[in-house]
């Protein structure tokens, strides 16, 4: 679906839409009993719903493609994650309310550190304080290149941000992280036309770094990856004529709501905080995302039993949400994150859609098996937001 | 689905796949008792096998669309067959180890009969012996024309290639062959700007050839068809990252994988033999395509029984694949070929796809009916080699 087409069909409206995306939500069996987290679960709040509501799965790229963040979102969001492709380092930069300019090259960098003989011992220095990673990128932001400006900012724990900004700068460079232990960081290096002096530029501002470092314990050193400039996104507030708000606790969430020029809400703490903000917010946006990490984070240490209580989790706030009416309420995912896979797969992820015009057939449980017997079945995820927008009944006809 | 998307995002494995391609698979009821083939047959092993597999339909190249050989692997192969076109000519070149160069033009050749007055009374010459086609082979293969190298292949029976290669020479040519008896053979025409030339050389080819058989019977001509220029294909192992062969009984089905880039594996006599050449070779590849012929055969035929019995054939022979332990098996088809039909037709093809990873909520039965209730529902056949791939765990992350 061509974001142009969208634009050209929406009209303004007094609905809601709320949007819920538990990250990893879709998952797999644990062997043993054949059921996956959601089968294991007590949801009887999902259950009831999905009863009444759109079921499906949802595929965020294609199959068999297994969707990062960034990707997974964009779908979501109705952008084609190919056209559109998002680096590391400018996820992590609007994450932390770095507003990036047209050209700047952002990048990730991980405090790390070296051995005597200049090897990698841990790739994040033991995970440093968060105040730590403060200190030292206020010291890190210090450091002046002739040529380019260099800003420098912590996010969390090891991990930070630096953004070189200056005319002409290149993100074809390849990473100075060798993302392995025992191995030196490589020397940034140009890998397309015209990258040679970014490259350069770089490297002496990795030079410096090392010496600012240098007495530092653990983190005695930087590694830099995913070198990437803004790419150009067409605003979702206008495209769907609405106004947009991101409910998030984790800042690559917020940034890649921001970067589809929705405003991001303060920081929450928990899905309680989410809840409260959506809450106090309601009346002055029309479109809600709202993240919830628990489920992601549970897959991703391979703890089956926390996806599942982290599913529960979910599932007891599912009724404040529906108290605020919302016109259209989906439940979905931005991708799978399987507890026995312990990481994002490419597995479709449940959907459902609860609206009054929806013609629900419903599903038994909210389930990747009985998703997947809804009229749904496996839709393209970047087609939910025109299927929303018409169910909050903000699209008109295409076409005479 | 870009393949160069795909070659990004392929690792490194020691996973084993196995594709195992029954032609023209998929059927339709006979009006008498209203099932299929694959519903009339006993498949004890595939409908086991589906209960505990992933399964669906797969839709070669589109709604409607009713798949050539070529097409139907090519979209199998993940190649899509609109982008990737392959002539003819070129099949049965590549299907008979005739390597062809950039620029060669290549042309299906039947020898045919005439009669006095040069009407064609048999296009297929009574499938002359394939001793019978390699001795005239030889003859015109004996033929100069200036200007251009001519090189002329038995391939079986009445079929053979011929390769006109030069500098500069088209494949817009139309056919000779006027595909209708009672018909003189047609002159090539060329069709495309700068064909004539091209046309023009043929013409002599075919007058010369015409003088060398007047004498013999019942091969006293020849007709020419699908003259084509072999295609640009980016070569499926490296796209993959992965070691392939194909394990075939004809010349086609080895040319299309070799056009691929996927190794031959010596010609096999049947079935039985293309299991013992897929376990002496199971340690040297990671991926296997073998092709079933059976099924197409009988359907083609027009003969139901016959391809019930091709398909308990398979079935029966099940079990050997799965003692291999692939960790993807995939049983599908390059296209249907209902026996009520008698030929190729646009009906999507049962899959099934086992596998660790697959989240199988299985199918009752191996048939047209029970796949299109599977989770896949019709899914594109390019989309098979990113989900084997998936499954395999041969994929990285897409974006972060």
């Amino acid at each position: 679906m061509d974001l142009t087409l969208i634009k050209q069909l929406a009209i303004p409206s007094s609905s809601k839409i709320v949007l819920l995306v538990a990250d990893g939500l879709g998952g797999l069996p644990r062997e043993a009993d054949g059921r996956s987290e959601l089968e294991v679960a007590s949801l009887p709040n999902l259950d009831t719903l999905a009863a009444r509501s759109l079921c499906g799965l949802i595929d965020m790229v294609g199959p068999g493609i297994i969707p990062g963040s960034g990707p997974g979102h964009l779908a979501l969001f109705g952008y084609d994650p190919f056209t559109y492709q998002i680096g590391r380092g400018v996820l992590e930069a609007c994450g932390i309310d770095l507003d990036l300019r047209p050209g700047d090259v952002a990048s990730r960098g991980n405090f790390c550190t070296l051995d005597e003989e200049g090897r990698i011992t841990d790739r994040r220095a033991g995970r440093i304080a968060t105040e730590t990673c403060e200190r030292l990128c206020r010291q890190l932001d210090q450091i002046r290149i002739e040529g380019v400006e260099v800003v420098v900012r912590p996010v969390k724990e090891h991990r930070f941000v630096v953004v070189f900004r200056g005319e002409g700068l290149s993100d074809a460079l390849a990473d100075s992280d060798p993302q392995a232990t025992g191995e030196r960081p490589l020397a940034v290096k140009g890998v397309g036309p015209g990258a040679e002096r970014t490259a350069e530029l770089v490297n002496q501002f990795v030079d410096q770094a090392r010496t600012v470092l240098k007495e530092e314990k653990p983190a005695n050193m930087i590694l830099l990856r995913g070198f990437a400039v803004p790419p150009k996104l067409p605003a979702l507030p206008e495209l769907l004529r609405l106004r947009a708000a991101a409910i998030t606790c984790y800042p690559m969430y917020r940034g890649l709501a921001k970067l589809v020029g929705m405003d991001a809400l303060p920081f929450c703490a928990d899905l309680d905080d989410e809840l409260k903000t959506l809450s106090a917010n309601y009346d002055q946006y029309d479109f809600f995302y709202v993240h919830f990490k628990g489920t992601d984070r549970a897959g991703e240490d391979g703890d089956f039993d926390a996806k599942v209580a982290a599913l529960e989790e979910l599932d007891r706030r599912i009724p404040d949400f529906l108290a605020l009416h919302p016109d259209v309420f989906i439940v979905t995912g931005d991708h799978s994150t399987p507890a026995v896979l312990k990481g994002h797969s490419w597995h479709p992820v449940p959907l459902l859609l609860s609206s009054r015009w929806s013609r629900a057939t419903g599903a038994g449980r909210f389930t990747e098996r009985e998703c997947a017997q809804g009229p749904l079945a496996t839709m393209r995820a970047v087609e939910l937001i025109p299927l929303a927008m018409a169910n909050a009944l903000r699209f008109k006809k295409f076409g005479a």
